[in-house]
């Protein structure tokens, strides 16, 4: 046995000891901590290696199913760790890396998270929180307030009045939809004379008592894939998330919305909720959310917003307005690992009338009393961490006017990329940036010409070629690792409904230059040049 | 204008520099950072205030629903942070705090926490996290063999094959019972013939489809509140969860399980799932795992077991055995931010048929597509972190060895503080500790005889009574911040179905001591001293 092994064996006081005794600075993992702490960029910089390794080799360092019987150095699994998965992870803080909706994060997010890390509460009572309930009722009312701007004697009653509550915090945007969904469904079925409410006796009996086939959620054919989750989870099903077609702007139809509660009305379905996106996920095209208001109203039905990405637009005096009629919304769902920059876990729905959680309110016997003010009373999640304080540090340190300059940098940027776009001649610009999201692919001068006279039946035909160009590109910009974009697939209307895929970029890193958006580019039209895709590319004629 | 005020005023440069300057070493924050780092029980220690301020106070604190136009100093924050959030937080590490299944966390994991929370993956998808991936399939793999204990060759075909899960990670053990819920309901729902599934046609479609008025959950009344949330949310209604009665030892009486599913055939409700419970959160019990596995194969249905807190026994050659049957379970919950020791907010369900994730999997088109090997199209949650690197790290570092001798020591120390309370005259246990939680509560000897002799009629009076000392002495501890024990309301058998408040322990910080425990009946007997609590002692008489 050889002597390290023999050291680690587990006995008692070895187990005790890593409960009690810090790491060394000096030792391994002490180091790496430092390293991050001393120049975080510099270490994912020389720590993560840039050009993928393939997927199946990565799994074979991750194909053990046991559990290791014996313990092992903390050095030997910081080395571990280093080389087999802190190497191949993503470099999501890369300004580069503008293909998803995670970014660089401030530097004060990492000393912060490990206060949150050290303290360990658990929010779901105030037992294991204590002033972190009130912080995080605090957020929920500032969020609520930047959204409904109600008035100081509105947040004074509500703000810390534990039997209701603004908002509920989650762990991200699917859940808040989910919470908010099931909210909205639990107050349309709630208790009523002899009927005790969905929540009690489920949606057989409330669809019975409500005399109807069922419900229905609306939302355009852009809405979140968490939708789909949300409405399969309350027993609603997925035909009936009626996806509504778009106009020219990704954007819902409003006519077509009208139509579909028509042909749900026939049929006996009630329209539960109408959603309105304020930051499609693939484009970033905002709905027209007070037509949509409007329309809620006139059908008596629940209005929710899912803001998940486009929601801090509010801290900008200049975008704001692209929001309007959020402010009608029953409920609003916000990321707060999106564009407030907190790490990742950390979600928000917003509730207009601060009743409207209610309808999900629960009890237990040793926690979540009735009359307490624990907050996992009205949740979905129930143990969770105090993620809060990151966006309470965020909205403190960064202010309204710092989220304000990183909003309208990121609007700016897309443009200027689209412009960039715009003028080279070998990339078509599918969807404007509306906020800070764009769609392009790469298409040749030749082949524009060649599509622009096309028959319908060609113009499919070359755009399916073209998408297996996009895809490979796609797939070996990422594999180079100096660069990434992301890719869809969307139905412009230039194409008369045609899918096509598309490189997808989202400009929410502070620290992509134009140099970085330049190289983008470069790096696309160059890995075209490659002679397999040159060869497609050849076999699209007239 | 202060001159602070002034400095902080948002530009772009500044907005600049908290993305790309590090908090200097000798900056308040850094300080704190280093002095977490350092000594983390000395930190805690200096800065969390003992006793406790009034939360009415703390809210005060935390009132302001404006969102600060201007930006703050990261100083300025980090002090207001220290005065009014951390001062006011909860020691949930000190080994006096056994009241709640928090405890204090091994020191590798504050440093593991930073390189999470510095490469900011998100296990959605590959394209945000990469090696990430495997190795949280990798862990729901251990986790699995864990339980189930299949062959190589099982986890060898299974371990990485992306069609499949053993398992979701999630934030925690409500979404995991509720994934095991909503994949248990798809899948007895699932597609045959002409019916499209519940997934796509929703609950009522479905209950015509099987002929049937509804489903049913069935778990013993010492079950989870999560389970309330869950058949909530899908559709099955809360009236549907049959809680069914418990032996004296809180496990599910069997006969009375049959009667109720008896009950529910005649009322033509279909049990959906039968739910174990391994170690109930109030008791810490175990139900008859093997005989509860057997009915429910004589019932055709689904088995799962909520081994949020108990599952880690099953590191443990010694108490392993107490788990029987859990290997036959078709989903099994397990919690890593409590007897794993990671920090909040990483849950687990393992599903021992790797196929029964596909009832609840779901696409969209810039991630998660078909054949991807994104984890996040068979999860709840979408965007999420890599918590299960944390999981990985314990189950290494600590080794199954490390964590079976945790698990010893925590129901070996749950024994003598059931020998300390039965040595007591003025204390009463009321629950034994078959794993590492027992209930108790304070009852003067002279009270034990009058209760012992009393009428059915006087035996409640005098409980009510007894209810508000415990309450009373309850809030009296946690508030004087020296030690915390919890408090619940059981109905054990010895009091014919009368409620009583008790007090809740949960042994899991390795560093509790005897002299502790010792401690903590010490300080019960002297807050029992108080006047307040001997003149309504006096009251109860013969």
């Amino acid at each position: 046995m050889p002597r390290s092994r023999e050291l680690a064996q587990a006995n008692l006081e070895n187990i005790y000891r890593i409960f009690t005794v810090p790491e060394a600075p000096d030792s391994t993992l002490g180091r790496v901590d430092q390293a991050i702490s001393d120049d975080l960029m510099g270490f994912l910089q020389d720590h993560i290696v840039a050009v993928e390794r393939d997927l199946d080799e990565i799994e074979g360092d991750f194909s053990r199913s046991s559990i290791p019987e014996d313990p092992t150095y903390v050095s030997d699994y910081t080395e571990f760790l280093k080389e087999k998965l802190v190497s191949q992870s993503v470099h999501t803080a890369s300004p580069g890396f503008i293909g998803h909706m995670t970014s660089a994060l401030p530097y004060f997010m990492l000393p912060l998270s490990r206060i949150l890390t050290a303290l360990n509460q658990n929010l779901v009572k105030v037992e294991t929180s204590r002033a972190f309930t009130p912080m995080e009722r605090q957020v929920l009312a500032m969020m609520h307030r930047l959204i409904y701007s109600r008035s100081d004697d509105f947040y004074s009653q509500w703000i810390q009045n534990s039997n209701y509550s603004l908002g509920a915090f989650c762990s991200g945007g699917t859940i808040a939809n989910l919470t908010a969904l099931w909210a909205a469904r639990n107050r349309l079925c709630g208790p009523s004379g002899d009927f005790k409410g969905i929540s009690r006796v489920g949606l057989v009996k409330a669809m019975q008592h409500l005399n109807c086939q069922g419900l229905a959620v609306l939302v355009s054919r852009r809405g979140h894939y968490s939708l789909g989750k949300a409405v399969d989870l309350l027993g609603i099903g997925r035909d009936n998330l009626v996806t509504v077609e778009t106009d020219e702007n990704n954007r819902i139809d409003m006519k077509k919305l009208r139509e579909q509660c028509w042909r749900l009305k026939g049929e006996g379905i009630l329209p539960l909720t109408l959603i309105g996106i304020a930051g499609t996920t693939e484009t970033g095209n905002i709905d027209p959310l007070e037509a949509m208001a409007d329309f809620a109203a006139e059908l008596g039905c629940h209005f929710h917003v899912d803001a998940a990405w486009g929601g801090p637009t509010l801290f900008s005096d200049t975008h704001r307005g692209l929001l309007k009629g959020v402010e009608r919304a029953d409920s609003v769902t916000i990321d707060a690992h999106k564009q407030l920059y907190v790490p990742m876990g950390a979600g928000m729905v917003l509730f207009k009338d601060p009743a409207t959680l209610s309808s999900i309110e629960h009890h237990a016997a040793y926690i979540i009393r009735r009359g307490s003010r624990d907050l996992g009373s009205r949740t979905l999640e129930g143990s969770r961490p105090g993620m809060a304080m990151l966006v309470h540090a965020g909205l403190s340190i960064i202010g309204r006017k710092g989220y304000e300059i990183l909003i309208d940098q990121g609007i700016e940027r897309a443009r200027r990329f689209a412009s960039r776009i715009n003028a080279h001649p070998d990339f078509e610009l599918v969807s404007e940036p509306e906020l800070n999201i764009l769609t392009y692919r790469y298409i040749p001068a030749r082949i524009q010409k060649i599509l622009a006279e096309a028959t319908a039946a060609k113009v499919t035909e070359i755009n399916e070629q073209l998408d297996k160009i996009i895809e490979a590109m796609q797939k070996r910009q990422r594999e180079a690792g100096r660069t990434f974009v992301s890719r869809t697939r969307l139905t412009p209307g230039r194409y008369k409904g045609g899918a096509i895929t598309v490189f997808r970029v989202v400009m929410a890193n502070p620290l992509t230059t134009e140099e970085i958006l330049a190289a983008v580019l470069d790096e696309q039209s160059e890995i075209a040049s490659h002679p397999d895709i040159q060869a497609i590319l050849r076999q699209i004629k007239f």
